[in-house]
């Protein structure tokens, strides 16, 4: 039982662009995924986000006709409310991109536009493991941290477009690891698949007796190692034998994975003490590493949150994977559309 | 020129409760102030805030019925949604008091309940330095750092009445300060007055040369002061002779006033990356210290923040004083009644 209207939500990353339409009640009728090709520049990928709405569209067998409004959502650097993609640095050479106007122009329909990581929070809000609740908070837990915030139905995306960043809140402001933004002790330089692969690589050189040095992880961590290797081994993929690993009772991997529970519960906190939301959710490649992690964390936030938001606040992954962020554009569209309505 | 309709703004705090009229501009028509008296018990202090009511009215020169609504705000513990004080520690033997239905049944006028520190951000949003903007953080700096947070015109309250408590908020998570309220690593434990006295007198026991030895501050940290002498130097008023020992070239007391405002700068960072408001505020008794303390809090912002916000938020002190809780209680009660207005 599809329900109408229709929305086509777009969620568009570095590497591809996902999308779909979907019906009144958050249901995907169709899926679609392309290449994002930026390399080809503003235009091209303009052309590509055409694309990826029509075959949307296609593939839910609907005629244009059907479809009340289109959401997009990118990766910033931008600006929100001017519905500009600005110049984001894994979308090279892509710069001021006025991704809402030209959508809205090519198909004549409403269309907004939102950062991917609000929108998977709303995704997750609206059709998700935050259906019914009042407010959450969304950390998206990959190679950084992306993080989106709803509160009463509002998106926090904040005056300049930098709402919910918080991978970036300073946890540690003294004697704080490098975040791979060039601050120090940022949430994201503790709690990130990434920042725990560079741990386990830092921790094995110091000679620490772990099965982890069987892995790729420790194969590529050793003196002979060259610059390409070290790199490789700090894509976020790698962080899931430390999850193996601590599982398998592995003293160093579980160290590691306790601290970056520790540091995902301050975050937790962080937010708890700010926002106060009635759950805060965990997405991204990271929640692959299940309930032990999820304990962990909650374990922690018990024991430094207030108690009341501490016993209140409902911490859980997050329902809709991949397509939180697509899901959750055609959220926006609907939103925008149910206060269009409202307005006439 | 007095614009109606009038509100009455209420702000309850341990020692006094503050009041007055507010226009319809935020302008106040009369301002009272009594001791609070809650060792009295829960009717003795419904009965304080009824007389705080009258007098406000009284010195403004009106009738009652010329008032179109009373706004309250306290300390918490609290349940803002419910309208009832639970268990303030400061305001003992205080116990879930319905402070809202009391003060609406006895005025018969619609009467609004909130968090001090967040009736204070109003305020200061509505008729102080936060006018105009779309969105603010105010934080309060007194013994304990209190916050408030405004996004269009919504007060973040929180889903539990926890919203806003970003002096409890981590920013060192390992080897962090004690903080008043018992867990490690939070700004307050950083920033707030009574934390630059305590971190004064460990310096100073430290047996560091500062002229700050022949104020009272150094005289009650001596190995002979009493616990009792010890106890009154972490009253936060002697926060100022820090500030004026900084002023004057002493390198303790810069050292002080240095991390403080790093510290201050950080929770300004954090709140940039998750609320991203127009602007940052800061009220309370220590800005006292004036324009020096505010540079130093704005270098170190401008270094930490990312560039869009770094530039773009302004960071400025607030302007109400002690008058921007019970103003901001009275644009509470406007709020409440704009809507009502709207909704019919």
């Amino acid at each position: 039982m599809k329900q109408r209207p229709f929305f086509v939500g777009i969620d568009v990353g570095g590497q591809s662009i996902k999308g779909g339409v979907v019906d009144d009640a958050g249901q995907p009728l169709s899926e679609i995924d392309l290449p994002t090709e930026a390399f080809g520049g503003n235009d091209h990928f303009l052309g590509r986000i055409d694309l990826a709405v029509e075959r949307a569209i296609v593939a839910a067998g609907l005629p244009l006709s059907e479809i009340s409004g289109i959401g997009v959502a990118t990766p910033g650097t931008m600006d929100i409310q001017g519905g500009l993609i600005l110049e984001p640095p894994n979308m090279r050479p892509l710069k001021n991109v006025p991704v809402r106007e030209h959508v809205q122009q090519r198909f004549q329909l409403p269309t907004t536009f939102q950062n991917d990581a609000n929108a998977a929070a709303y995704g997750e809000f609206w059709a998700g493991a935050g259906r019914g609740a009042n407010s959450i908070v969304l950390f998206t837990l990959g190679t950084g941290i992306g993080c989106g915030i709803i509160v009463r139905d509002m998106i926090i995306e904040g005056e300049h477009s930098h709402g919910a960043e918080v991978g970036h809140i300073v946890v540690q402001m003294f004697d704080g690891r490098m975040c791979g933004c060039g601050q120090p002790g940022h949430l994201e330089a503790y709690a990130s698949a990434r920042s725990i692969v560079k741990r386990t690589k830092e921790l094995l050189i110091s000679s620490r007796e772990s099965s982890l040095r069987s892995t790729p992880i420790g194969q590529l961590s050793g003196p002979s190692a060259s610059p390409a290797e070290v790199e490789e081994t700090l894509d976020a993929r790698y962080a899931g034998l430390v999850f193996q690993a601590a599982a398998t009772g592995d003293a160093l991997a579980q160290e590691i994975v306790e601290d970056a529970a520790y540091a995902l519960a301050v975050g937790a906190v962080n937010m708890m003490h700010t926002i106060n939301p009635d759950r805060i959710l965990y997405g991204g490649g990271m929640t692959a590493a299940g309930s032990p992690l999820l304990s962990r964390i909650q374990h922690h936030v018990h024991r430094l949150a207030f108690p009341v938001p501490a016993q209140k606040t409902q911490i859980l992954y997050a329902e809709l994977g991949t397509k939180a962020g697509f899901i959750g554009s055609a959220g926006c569209a609907r939103r925008a559309y149910v206060q269009s309505i409202k307005a006439t």
